[in-house]
């Protein structure tokens, strides 16, 4: 079965956020011509900053849809194609690799860089996608010092959401922990470094309790959240009981650590590994090809990747090195056809 | 034997070029306080270019100067302190870490993040100093497509030279490999590569052959340079010999390809494992610590680690890292302290 290829690329991109933007830069100064392919959240995880402060090179700030549009004007001037398609297969059984996009149209390329980042979870309450870049955030890291001297709340309970709540002391009046259970799953060293703030009062933990609502408007803010506690926790699965409670609380901004899912599915039926949580398993190490999969062709970059760091400077160097790995692997391929077609032509002499 | 320490700091940063200011404007947003040494060459490799097109963010690109300037201005704004003075000597034999600078100057830190940077190596030979930046360039990856079109010189006969060489084909009319011997260090893969593009016409070598000065001026660039040729090579020793012959050679562009040297030697005294070469080995991997050396509170970051990619944002990814690192090293150890001291109450009780 032949099948209607609408392009080959020699390079294709999956994703516009830091990391795949890095990529095209690099690829299309590389001559690699490269196609990028947006995803369903063009420009990924910076987009939800109102202000980046610590990309640096912007001493004054600059937002994240800004320096987003900054390096896709960057990509294109070098020859990157953007593309909108979200990548929903890729297929590794032959060369070059097969790309489909969820309208149907079907790519090739000879090499591959997966930079499709990861969807921080949200809640899907009432306010939070009114508010979210202003007031709520799902990245402390890039958020805590806007909200110095105000009372936080951090929604979560395992390594990301006690690592937060420890950050967030430095700037915060008060931070709540909000945990819909009674114990976290977070490992004992960061609970124990929660524990010392809490006996420093300078953060509290609220057991058994869920976000309903957030309350405030883009202009001014976080105002207020709607909280509810239940003393066997899961609140929400349980609000028309007797014994839970609605309550409103004060806080000037609510931080979301409840984990991040990486957008690694269209990957699934390649030989890409890939660990528990979904996260790409690139090689690593010194030297070169660090951003190299167990594919040999296919590399990764960003937050699909990376589950600890995931700061826009990371995330870009990680982009920087998948294109320059796949202009290696692309000038090492070139050698290789250059001499099977010369050893074709000698043996018809 | 006491010694008047002139300052304690939680965090002291070696180096002030991209992985030393970004390792900076974290540390300073995560409320270390961080004392950044400047080294020898402040600003680091990217004060040599002039005009930097592949730092993402800056789609009109941004002279090196100027990037630097800009992430010292934001590290100092988020509260680091950039100081004169070379690292000479760190003590790990104790904690704090024993910080000796060139003036004598003693600090000790709690934490210390190495990013001193990797010096490209320069032949000294006359039109180098005065045209580096403007003609002349250690990093073809940087400034190969500011010259499209051109002739272009290549110094240096290992991997380097070779794949910049095959790199600069993308752009330069002719590329021409200057090396002093008649056979390169390089490994095969990278002679070979050059070799087919030997027979494309797109690079010619000059073997034995070593450069003499370069001639042209920062308004206008490289004119022509001044090449030594002796059949059994290292003309430049033999500059007297008979079959020594010295000629001018027209091109647009030279790369110095000839190596780097890391600024390790002041590490040399302490347990954090350098390679052969003297770069830093950290730990790697995925997850947290990736900035980890052999010393707990000692981290490494840029060109003093990564002898392959040293990009700007790769040199900023790891700065990055090494500060999250450091940050969350000292949260640990205040974690500790707080519990050592905590015993040694209970056991006063």
């Amino acid at each position: 079965m032949t099948e209607d290829v609408a392009e080959h690329r020699e390079l294709i991109i999956a994703g516009t956020g830091i990391a795949g933007l890095t990529a095209a830069i690099y690829g299309g100064r590389a001559n690699l011509d490269p196609l990028v392919l947006e995803g369903d959240e063009p420009g990924g995880q910076l987009t939800l900053t109102t202000d980046v402060a610590n990309y640096p090179g912007f001493p004054e700030g600059i937002s994240g849809p800004d320096l987003v549009n900054n390096m896709k004007a960057q990509a294109s001037k070098f020859g990157a194609d953007l593309e909108h398609g979200i990548v929903v297969d890729v297929d590794d059984s032959d060369r070059p690799f097969r790309v489909e996009v969820n309208d149907g149209t079907v790519y090739t390329c000879d090499a591959f860089v997966a930079a499709s980042g990861a969807s921080a979870r949200t809640l899907g309450v009432p306010g939070e996608d009114e508010l979210m870049g202003y007031g709520i955030s799902t990245c402390a890291t890039c958020d805590g010092a806007f909200f110095r001297d105000e009372d936080m709340l951090v929604v979560g309970g395992g390594d990301a959401a006690m690592e937060e709540a420890s950050f967030l002391t430095k700037f915060a009046d008060t931070v709540y922990v909000v945990h819909r259970r009674d114990e976290f799953r977070a490992e004992d060293y960061w609970v124990e470094r929660v524990e010392d703030h809490v006996e420093d009062d300078d953060v509290e933990i609220l057991e058994n309790t869920e976000l309903l609502e957030v309350e405030g408007s883009p202009e001014d803010g976080v105002d207020q959240v709607v909280l509810a506690e239940h003393p066997e926790g899961h609140p929400t699965d349980k609000l028309d009981h007797e014994e839970t409670e609605t309550f409103e609380f004060d806080v000037g901004a609510v931080f979301l650590a409840i984990g991040h899912t990486p957008n690694t599915e269209y990957l699934e039926g390649t030989g890409v590994e890939l660990d528990d949580e979904g996260y790409i398993r690139t090689k690593g190490g010194d030297g070169g090809d660090q951003t190299a999969t167990d594919v040999e062709g296919i590399f990764g970059a960003g937050d699909v990747v990376d589950y600890h760091y995931q700061q826009a400077i990371t995330a870009g160097g990680m982009g920087c090195k998948a294109a320059i790995d796949a202009d290696q692997y692309l000038e090492n391929l070139t050698g290789t056809q250059a001499a099977s077609t010369e050893s074709a032509a000698e043996a018809d002499d």
